[in-house]
């Protein structure tokens, strides 16, 4: 009944592919998604085991549409993994920079190459919805004044010519991934042998009471007991203007005393509270490790 | 030597010039630009006196670029006022939405009417840099098969035919715009006769100690001393992944005195804080008054 192994958002070749392979292994069957949401309807319908969803980037920050699919709907993560992220200019065989005039890609990946654009005055970068469905596009048409920005990987997807690499901006680039499934799925492979040498971390969504200080009650909770937090992220409630819904990343498993604690505590300070899921960390999240010269 | 009284990101028709007319009055002479570091570089020059940026949608969320650019660039914020965005079809005369195949528009205008691309399937959305913009192009091309969603306001300006109205998902959608210059500027035109009925609002960008806790204690500064805080929005700190820059939004003047107090205690929390401007607050803003029921 379960066909892939893995769901992720993208066509083959896609910066999440790599991820789900580093999550369910090279060989397991995977599904490329249009959609973020069908990510979520994949997994939902038992069609995939497990879908892989990018949640921020260390120089474009969160991803919004992957926070307000969390909170949505009913998935649990139970694992991240953190990704560098290089882009490469590839175009049609035979073809050559200076035979080109249109560069397509996701407008993030667009936007991490300003400095190559700059450097290229002749080439308009041109928004589509993935990196790797613009080598789909531009190898297809054949056009040799048409490349595209996607990982070096997508060139062997499709049969690209590679005309550059890291041409992005910062080399500090960096994609944290989660893992996702139902929450039946979740229980029934709880305690998973793999060893989480750098511990384990626990995602929750929560809507406050709005008054003054909500906020530091809320987190509160969280200092007084020593549980440190990894992320802080607001999002607009929809149909409330300017009140927000909040997602924290803490460093802990739910289980723990002290983590337990303050969430209950935490339930007592909200309105709304849910666990979004305990999983292992990944070590490349940690700031330290990555952390140049101090 | 300045020759515009406010520079705005987009083509006329667009979303921040309504903004930016709202600010600097309905027949002064605003300069489009093609991206949100254009508008500061034309502040920063001297070319327009004030620059309107957008900086967070009650759907969408933070516009992630304009935080960015805030804390990058050395511009200070004067004022803001919320903006309802209603999404028009437009299309070259004649057309007709049977007739339609592809429709242009920002990525996050095409995300807003999802419902819309649901109930007419043949419609495909193509992501482009700007909302009147897409516009512009459609009506220059003048292909009856390709529309653009936009505001209403946008074919007046270029000629358009409107084919629907109001087709976002959500009606409860606005956009905060704020206004900024330069600090001369600012203390030039301080204490402006204009009343702010709904108070004042101070932003401020701060980095702070990464350790256990450290964001409870900033936030305490505020708390303990009854300010109120509207907004915190985290973002990525460039070149140190998993590491991150917070901006606050605050109800009151950085220069009444508990303010003035959380701000200094703030400073000894923090590795860099920067007050981004106060500014008189626009009651749209305010939760409470448009809150549906409660």
């Amino acid at each position: 009944m379960t066909e892939y192994a893995a769901a992720y958002q993208g066509a083959p070749g896609a910066f999440s592919e790599d991820a789900a392979r580093a999550f369910v292994g090279a060989t397991a069957a995977l599904l490329p998604c249009w959609k973020f949401e069908d990510v979520f309807l994949a997994v939902e319908s038992g069609r995939a085991a497990y879908g892989v969803l990018p949640i921020e980037n260390t120089l474009a920050g969160s991803v919004q549409t992957s926070y307000d699919l969390l909170a949505e709907r009913s998935l649990t993560i139970v694992g991240e993994t953190v990704h560098r992220i290089s882009h490469a200019l590839l175009a049609p065989r035979g073809s050559q920079v200076a035979m080109l005039r249109q560069v397509l890609s996701h407008p993030v990946a667009l936007a991490q190459c300003e400095g190559f654009f700059r450097r290229h005055a002749q080439l308009e970068p041109v928004p589509v919805y993935d990196t790797a469905g613009a080598v789909e596009r531009v190898v297809r048409e054949g056009r040799p004044e048409q490349g595209a920005i996607a990982s070096r990987r997508a060139a062997d997807v499709y049969g690209a010519d590679v005309l550059a690499e890291a041409i992005e901006d910062h080399p500090e680039n960096y994609t944290r991934f989660l893992l996702i499934t139902t929450p039946a799925r979740a229980a029934e492979a709880a305690a998973p042998p793999r060893a989480a040498a750098a511990g384990h971390k626990t995602s929750l969504v929560f809507l406050m009471a709005n008054r003054p200080g909500a906020l530091v009650e809320c987190l509160g909770h969280f200092a007084s007991r020593g549980v440190d937090l990894a992320k802080i992220e607001s999002r607009p409630l929809r149909g409330r203007p300017f009140e927000y819904v909040f997602y924290l990343d803490l460093i802990g498993d739910a289980g723990e005393a002290r983590v337990a604690e303050a969430l209950a505590a935490l339930a007592g300070s909200t309105a709304m509270l849910r666990i979004l899921g305990s999983y292992p960390r990944d070590a490349g999240t940690s700031a330290a490790r990555v952390r140049p010269g101090t």
